[in-house]
């Protein structure tokens, strides 16, 4: 018997503001697609490294980012507003809308649509002024809904070990996006 | 002015269990307290690292963890179900409860109490069975809601690069807990 629990309520702390409009993978009830062609889109992504967004706090909530500024990264969580309803029942997709690489659980992939959207990015801290908090390496579209920030500290994650392991479809994903 | 967002409806995907009854930062309106002394409760987090969660997914759901053994670590993102309501009203507070500290706002703090108390972790996963994963490093307390699994990618994450920067008592933190 599974545990049932009730539903949890959000209340957003923020909003991201950037000049990505559009998720580069769409969502629909039958799984993922890319809104354009894969070598244009891995640019995106690859450009997006660079790319300075907005994270504005709500007013009301400035002073839980005293001492933010310092650390030179840290992590964010958002929710993939873009994704459609039907998105959350997803159960197994192509990773990247990409027909080459196998059908895989959802939780096996990156996939912004999933049961419970939030997503986390790690990014760097360039500026914070006031409630206003400027960083780079955050692949959220504009508008998205701001759920947490947290401080990165490296030793939180498990060391490079040799053991550590990837699905071959994701040294792919990988390999294209950082050669 | 602020943008304003509707809440947001989370459905929990499974629950944690383990032996960990209590979480050792007990959150109240007025901040942090952990819940014994320091020396026990660091050898505590460092038991933690060996100790086996195990994972356990809604059995409709079994079929989104596809794949996920060709990982050898995973981000659960589970729910502080222990945070009392007014934990998620906290502002600042001193890291670990500990008033050595400086008092820094909630944001700079890995604080279980937070305004949406979502929390990341990432685990190695020791076996797949169905839809129950053994996980060992989760810092959850029995019972606790899960949200979402994600791959664990070392490429999702910056380099170690030399102007990585943490405060200095969050520095003082990680030296006695790795020590």
């Amino acid at each position: 018997m599974d545990t049932v629990f009730d539903d949890i309520i959000l209340h957003p702390i923020g909003v991201i503001r950037n000049t990505t409009k559009q998720p580069f993978l769409v969502a629909s009830a039958t799984g993922l697609t890319m809104k354009g062609d894969l070598a244009p889109t891995i640019e995106e992504v690859r450009e997006n490294e660079d790319k300075i967004s907005e994270v504005i706090i709500n007013q009301e909530l400035t002073e839980l980012l005293d001492g933010i500024d310092e650390y030179s990264h840290i992590k964010i969580l958002y929710w993939a507003h873009g994704v459609p309803a039907e998105g959350r029942s997803l159960r197994k997709v192509h990773p990247m809308g990409n027909p080459e690489y196998p059908l895989v659980g959802l939780f096996s992939t990156c996939s912004p649509a999933r049961p419970n959207p939030i997503l986390t990015t790690v990014v760097r801290l360039i500026e914070k002024d006031g409630n206003v908090l400027q960083v780079t390496g955050l692949d959220a579209i504009d508008g998205s809904p701001v759920l947490d920030i947290k401080p990165h500290v490296r030793e939180f994650y498990p060391e490079d070990e040799e053991d550590m392991r990837i699905p071959e479809w994701m040294e792919r994903i990988q390999a294209q996006v950082r050669e």
